[in-house]
C-alpha cells in the first residue's frame, strides 16, 4: 500500500523563545550546529520510505512561505494551511481527508516536525514494522519509546499482549509524577508516547467518524473542494468550527485495536532548552557554546550566542540565549517558565518579541 | 592653609568590563541610577571644602576630554594628562609639583575618582579632621575606614596611639584572607585603607625626595615647565622615566609621622560587579534590575541591561551586563575573573572590544 507521510507543523515552540518566534517557530530553526532546521530534518529522514510527492505538510497560513523555502522538494499543493490552531485530531483530519482525495487509500505516517532522532536507520526500521502492523484491519498504531529515565514531561504508554512485533495498547496515561514515573520504568511495561501515528487513511477516518462525527464532517467537506475555487473558503468556514482536541484524547484513548511498536532512536522531543546539551556535543566541563564565547570556569552552561561576544564568567547550570532583540538567561530548573515571560510580554502589548 | 583636591583618574576599570572600556573606564560611568558618573559624584561631594580652580584632576591623556565634558567647571589646565600609566606616586609627584607653582604651600587632598560615598556630610567632617591634621608638621594623613565585614579585597591599616582625632599608623597591611580579615576586626585596631591622603604640598615633597629622588626631580622639571612651551615636551620626557610604584609602597610604608582619620560614611570602593547590589536599592529578591527587564523567580540576581530587553528566569547569584557588542554573564563568585575575558581578549588581539 502507498505509503504517506503527514508532519505536523503548526506549533508555536514557546518553549524555545526567544530563538522560536511566533513569525519562525522551533520547526524551522535549527538546534544543532549543521544548520539543518528541524523539519527538514524530519524530512530527510524518511529517506526512500516516503516520496517526496506523498509528504503533507500541514502548518499554520503564517508559515506557508517558511515550508516552500525550507522543503522546495515538496510539492506545493501539498503544504496545507490551516487558517488558525485546532490542535492535533483537526489536523489530522484534514490531511487524511485531502490525501483521500487522492489515493483511494494509503498507510499515513503521523510525524511531529520539531523532533530530533539519533540512529534513523533503527527509526526507519520502526517506522516499517508500524506499516506492517498497520495494514492489518483497521489497527491505529503509535511509535512508543523505551524510556531511559524516569521523564516526567512526556505520557506514557501502557502496552500489554504481544502480537507480531506491536504490542497491544492497554492504556495512555498524562505525565506522571517523579515517583510514578520510576514505577513505570521499574514494570518494564510503559513506553514514552512520542507523538507518531501509523494508520491507514481509511482506518482513522473510520475511528473519526465514530469518536468526533463533527470534524469528520467538516475535514470530507475541505477534502472535496480540494483543488478547486472554493477550497479557501471551505477550508477557513469549515477549520474554525472545529473543536480543539488532541489525537490522543479524540481517538486513541477511545478507540479499540490500538498497538504500539516499540523503538529505541535516540528520539528527543527537544522539548525545552535544556535539550540543546543533549543533541550536540559538550565539552569536557559539559558546556554547550554556539557562537563567539569567551568562557573563564564556566560549567553545565549552554550558550546559543546570536552576533555579539558572549563572556560566560564562572557560570553553573544556565542557559544564555542571545537574540537581537531579547536576551534569556535562565537557570536549567527552569527552563519550563520560559512560557511566562512569552505570558508577561503579550500582557503588556510587546507582540513584536513573542 | 588653601586646600586644593587631586583627584586619581587615570585607572581602567577592568573589573567593570563590558561597561568600562579602555575608551571610557569606570570612573567616567555611572553605576547608579541617577546618571551622574562616579567622578563627578567625587567633585560634587566636596562641596565648598574645595573651590573649583583648586581642584585638580589627574588622568590619562586619553581621557582627557571626558573629563572636559563631564567637569566642565574645572579649569582646563587643571586636568592634568599622564603621557603614560605608572601608578600613583608618580600621578601625585607629577600634581603636587604643579600645584607648588601655584601656591607655595597648600593642602592637597589625594582622592580617588571611582568610589561611591553614603554620607557626604560625615564624609566632609572626616575630611576636615585629616585636613587639620595634616596642618601639623609633616604629618602624612590618610583615611581609614572602619570595617562593617572581614572584607579580604582591601588593604588594612593597623592603628596604635591616639593624637587629637588622628591614630598613629602603626603599618599597612596587604589584602588578608578571611581568618586574618577576622581577626583584624576582632582586635578593634585596623582600619581599611581606602586610597585616600590629605597632606600639606610641602610635606609630600620633603618624603618624596628621601624616599623616591627621582621622582622627586623629574615632577620638579614637569612643574617648572607647567604653563610654559616646553611643557608636552617636558611631561612626556620626564614621566616615561619614571618607574611605576604604588604611593602606599613608595611613601606610606617608610615615612614616619603617619596618621589615620577614622571614617565611617558609607563609603565604598566599587571594586567589582558585586558592588551594584550594594549601591542601589535592590527588590524583595534582592534584584537589581536596570533597563528593560523581565525576570521569572529570579533571586540575588543583578541586571545591567542595554537596549534589548534581558529576560532572567530562576536566576539565582548572578550578574548580567548587557552592551551593544558584548553580554557578560558572571557568577558572583567569579567577578574578579572577568579580568581573565580581558586578558584572553588581548591574546586574540581583539582590542575593540578591551
Amino acid at each position: 500500500m502507498k505509503i504517506t507521510a503527514v508532519i505536523m507543523a503548526g506549533g508555536r515552540g514557546e518553549r524555545f523563545w526567544p530563538k522560536s518566534r511566533n513569525n519562525c517557530p522551533k520547526q524551522f530553526l535549527s538546534l544543532t550546529s549543521d544548520g539543518v532546521t528541524m523539519i527538514q530534518k524530519t524530512v530527510k529522514r524518511l529517506g526512500s520510505l516516503v516520496e517526496a510527492e506523498d509528504v503533507y505538510v500541514v502548518t499554520n497560513a503564517a508559515y506557508r512561505e517558511l515550508v516552500y523555502d525550507q522543503l522546495p522538494e515538496i510539492p506545493r499543493e501539498n503544504v496545507l494551511s490551516e487558517p488558525c490552531a485546532r490542535n492535533t485530531a483537526p489536523c489530522i483530519a484534514f490531511a487524511a481527508a485531502v490525501i483521500k482525495q487522492k489515493y483511494d487509500d494509503a498507510i499515513m505516517l503521523v510525524l511531529p516536525s520539531d523532533h530530533l532522532i539519533g540512529y534513523e536507520k533503527i527509526y526507519l526500521k520502526t517506522l516499517k514494522k508500524a506499516v506492517t502492523a498497520a495494514e492489518e484491519g483497521d489497527n491505529l498504531v503509535t511509535i512508543g519509546i523505551t524510556p531511559t529515565y524516569p521523564e516526567t514531561g512526556y505520557g506514557y504508554i501502557n502496552f500489554g499482549e504481544e502480537k507480531g512485533d506491536a504490542y497491544e495498547v492497554e492504556r495512555f496515561v498524562e505525565k506522571p509524577d517523579l515517583a510514578t514515573a520510576k514505577k513505570y520504568l521499574a514494570s518494564g511495561k510503559y513506553l514514552w508516547n512520542s507523538g507518531m501515528f501509523v494508520w491507514k487513511i481509511s482506518s482513522v477516518m473510520k475511528n473519526m467518524q465514530k469518536f468526533m462525527p463533527d470534524i469528520y464532517e467538516g475535514a470530507l467537506k475541505i477534502g472535496a473542494s480540494f483543488g478547486t475555487d472554493s477550497y479557501e473558503e471551505t477550508l477557513v468556514t469549515e477549520f474554525e468550527k472545529f473543536t480543539s482536541e488532541s489525537v490522543d484524547f479524540g481517538i486513541m484513548e477511545k478507540a479499540s485495536d490500538i498497538y504500539t511498536i516499540q523503538g529505541s532512536f535516540g528520539w528527543d522531543d527537544v522539548g525545552s532548552w535544556l535539550a540543546v546539551e543533549r543533541i550536540n556535543e559538550t565539552d569536557d566541563n559539559k558546556n554547550f557554546f554556539d557562537g563567539d564565547v569567551i568562557a573563564v570556569d564556566s560549567k553545565r552552561t549552554t550558550v546559543c550566542g546570536g552576533k555579539r561576544l558572549v563572556a560566560a564568567v564562572g557560570t553553573r547550570d544556565i542557559i544564555v540565549v542571545d537574540t537581537d532583540d531579547v536576551l534569556l538567561v535562565c537557570s536549567k530548573n527552569s527552563t519550563q517558565d520560559v512560557k511566562k515571560v512569552i505570558a508577561q510580554l503579550k500582557e503588556q502589548g510587546r507582540n513584536e518579541l513573542v
